[in-house]
């Protein structure tokens, strides 16, 4: 397709911007996308307040955003199972396919991996994509472009379920209702787990936890989790807990809370990079602590799960903004995060 | 069998003594065992010199000593898979066998376990001891008593690598060349991974690790640990670490030595039982922690192995003592762990 | 508990009778339960018809009955997790607790298992049993005992799943519809799957099957069950079969329907004890075949997936008779296998 | 490299011939290898004899031979893990890198799988090849290229053992003792597993067998194979079988000798494509059949694991041929299947 595009660009920390760009062609396995919804999500916000997450640093004009769903409009000769109109949610990452851990269907781990909105890959707060077609995944008739947008976070809180062994008959705690916790949640139910409490100490974020099928919400500001939850489970601790708060106490408590013999999913980062533990505890306890980094081989379970009506997705989202409000998206975002959920740019009117 | 038979008792912190006591009888389900040999493990070592290990107090007069090999004398009338004169390494942990744990095949984390030798449960420097006869493995022909002993703590290091899944075509790092970290390397070895490293600061266990079969040894007071793993692995990382010296440093470096996706296997106690760790790059690397209590099913298993010359159990033992000289054994040990592997008692003359 | 009760016993083939009999007294560990509801199973059938299963034969005088729920009556002294008035689901197998099977956790294979109804141990078609109260479970007030009866079916269609590693975003098969298909169906469901296809020829158990969530049915006799799969999957197979028919057909078609790599579980048994299969097929398909015999640690599970409204276990129950029925229950059952899903006694009126 | 070479080619039925033809170029991502040896499957053996195998038809002029070990003399661009002068083994199957298979790593089932002598993709009776440069795995200094070629057959076994969780503790049984049985048997071996029987009807195989490291070997013409594992096992029945005569009898056998919740592995295709089996048998012993379809992820562990010394691969091999000796080759391997373990040709004099 022959034309300009509209490209949202950070053009330094805490200050976005504009530009006209080519619109891309799809080489013969991508397809083209004309974009509806970008979620924001957090790294976003980091990059966007200090203009770097670890080794990776922005060098402006940077295009963010990485939780892409829309419509495609152009196919790559090579492509099959994809037509014009199709809408699809993309995940955001290419990988090499011929590494250790792409060859072992680890591909999460792949060193050379291009995903969006890391530097010095560009995201998507565009208007078009042309993308690997088999990142692609056709939505069905009842799934919405915006929850194909949000497929992105919520396979994040799949793969930790997964990672964790999450199975119907346990007892689960997830620590933190940001919106990588809620997902989280959300993914635990889907799996069959009956029993989902959920730790936050913002009684807002607590309230939609409930809303949105948490089994018993604990504010920890205000409650002695540990107490609450040997109450809940009768003194026997937890099956399953979900880590997302990345706080060193949240997951102090993760230790001191779980069965014998069972996981602890960690999907929080912390500020510091550094968590003190009472590992002895851990041993005495004989924990399996699994730590997850994105995610692999969840769209389609995840689409069908929100396509069955198993995980409400569009319930997560809180604010919605136009591309055009860029600036004022990610600085309500930065300004906001206690109230904000999920915020997400519509790309097109 | 009626008759007295010799116990060594722990008095108190650091003082020694003996007590005549009678003979036990074996019950329906038991065999009464003539013991041979008795290992001196680190946690008996620890009762003696600070008279408890947690909640774990040691009330005199108290046995020590949880690693007994021996020969059946008496037959409980239940009892069909062993015979008086069978040669006999003896698991020393009793389950309830009704709990969730032992349901599900981890009677290792049998909350009502008695355990030889953890108060207020008497231990078995003595020369007798009536024990269940399933807890009881027979010993083949080319198996000694003393090599039956020490299987307890081979049964650590086998459960270790397990846990770890390890396995053929790995490069594996034990953190630690003491008893544990040697029997880990030993397992190892005998469940097939080719390239085992292992790192200690003391020159002679090192010495001690390549003898029984390390495929390289790292001084890490000499070396730089971090750098020599690279090298080995051609940048790659480490597919499985089992860290056993129970160090903030050692365990660090095992998250960075690393391979992403890989297993680190904790073993090792802290002194303080915490530890201050750098989650952040273990969640980049997808790392799985697994840590592991005591060991359950291992006994057939290690049997086999030193029988079939897979590991050389008796090379870890450094010193070997009589029932009589448990006061100078339990001094010398507590002095000397520098230079010992394994200290032994020897209970028949 | 003194007194007297009254028991239906199997006189011979296709001949009932009744027995007054003592009210057992509970052991220890053990406690009293006054039986409600006790299901009808197939093998209570085929021990009525014929006289045996195998190698089991019956012995007259004989208990037919292994799907109890009933309430509790009186504790023995060791018990703590019941007391009197709990209503309970009673699994029927006791087990050893110490052989290799056991220690490993895999109880279901227990060689010395001592199982209800299984010649010589008499079943509980009668007022009172005395059971082991590590095999009763507590059931919520949300749960009858009618369905606490039903809790052994469904934990064979629980076992499957579980084996079959059935989980969400799978597309998945249950051959044959009859009651161990429609609780292997459910418990699917349960289990997060999404997409549940049920064969059978009978158009009332499909009827029954629908009611009860599948998400499409197949009738055999009238349609071509390998095109139907190919059609409702896009050509793509199905990603696990559950094999309940027992017949050399429906299993062939399994093999042919499954996807590349998938799972295969195989629950009935048929007729002859043998089955031609395509087994070349299977190795070009890479296929794995399961197969189960009962069901191990999957009561509290089941009991969950109940109370949480994910198992919808009344549906299944079709025809109710007293205990004073006996006779009938057993030749109605016999008669009208057709028509009958499940049919249960109630023992208390 | 410009030139030409000579190629093998088969002609027709039973009838070999040579063409020149070009040395083909590699492209960016492979090398060029100069052939040194190819093994002679029986895959090629089939082709050889009756012009297929299944859908695979020989339109001839057609090249066999996949199991292939050589020398790099060319490298394309972004190969940087290899360089000219590298002993190689060549991986002989190249896959999509994209479809659902290989995206979960079992690229083994990849539909879209380009495999050198399958019809229509030729194999490697040739002085040269270019290949994908991650399937060629290099060969540490004391493996040689004879070995090279041997690992393709090698790899069938381990991904056999693998499937089949061999490991250390085991009691194994082989069905038969042809080249897959035997690498089976070293597989098993090197992983750990003790005790490995081994059973054919060929007393020549049965001697090779136990050369290399089989614990016992058992006549199946002889003796009664069931009586004998009963024996070995004290009535135990073994813990593993892998299954590679691919007949009923003993495919059947298997069934018999595995003990409860055991694994048997089917990796030997039977002529008639179907089994009649007793699976009332597999059913009360749960059993778990798991089949194979060639390989994944073996290469490099395979190669450890020669380089280690724990396979003997050239033991196995029973005759050699010059590449211009191939219709004698495969006459000689057609003529004399009970004499020949494994023929190989030799490419470079």
């Amino acid at each position: 397709m022959k034309g300009k595009m509209k490209v949202a660009v950070m053009l330094g920390i805490g200050k976005m911007g504009f530009e006209e760009r080519d619109i891309p062609n799809p080489k013969d396995d991508e397809v083209l996308v004309k974009l509806e919804y970008v979620g924001i999500c957090g790294s976003d916000l980091h990059y966007y307040e200090t203009g770097a997450i670890g080794d990776y640093v922005v060098n402006p004009p940077f295009v963010l955003g990485h939780e892409p769903g829309g419509t495609v409009v152009e196919v790559g000769k090579n492509v099959k199972h994809l037509k014009v109109g199709d809408r699809v949610a993309l995940e955001p990452g290419k990988t090499c396919g011929h590494c250790e851990f792409c060859k072992t269907g680890r591909y999460n781990l792949c060193p050379d991996v291009v995903f969006f909105a890391t530097p010095p890959v560009d995201g998507v707060f565009q208007e078009y994509v042309a993308h690997e077609a088999d990142l692609c995944f056709k939505l069905p008739d009842n799934v919405s472009t915006l929850e194909g947008a949000l497929i992105e976070p919520l396979a994040v809180g799949f793969h930790a379920a997964i990672q964790g062994e999450a199975h119907l008959g346990q007892r689960a705690v997830v620590m933190g209702a940001g919106c990588i916790g809620l997902v989280s949640m959300m993914a635990l139910k889907a799996r069959g787990v009956s029993e989902v409490y959920v730790v936050d100490i913002m009684e807002k974020r607590l309230e939609k936890a409930l809303e949105l099928g948490a089994t018993e919400v604990i504010n920890g500001a205000k409650e002695n989790v540990l107490e609450r939850v040997k109450q809940l489970t009768d003194g026997a601790g937890v099956d399953l807990v979900i880590e997302t708060a990345g706080t060193e106490i949240t997951t102090r408590q993760a230790i001191h809370m779980a069965k014998k013999g069972s996981n602890i999913v960690l999907v929080g980062y912390s500020k510091s990079g550094e968590m003190t533990l009472p590992m002895s505890l851990a041993l005495d306890k004989e924990l399996t602590f699994k730590t997850v980094f994105r995610y692999r081989h969840i769209y389609p379970m995840a689409i069908d799960a929100v396509a069955a009506g198993k995980v409400n997705l569009k319930g997560i989202v809180t604010d919605i903004f136009g591309l055009d409000e860029a600036q004022k998206a990610m600085d309500y975002s930065v300004n906001n995060k206690a109230d904000i959920v999920k915020a997400v740019i519509r790309i097109t009117e």
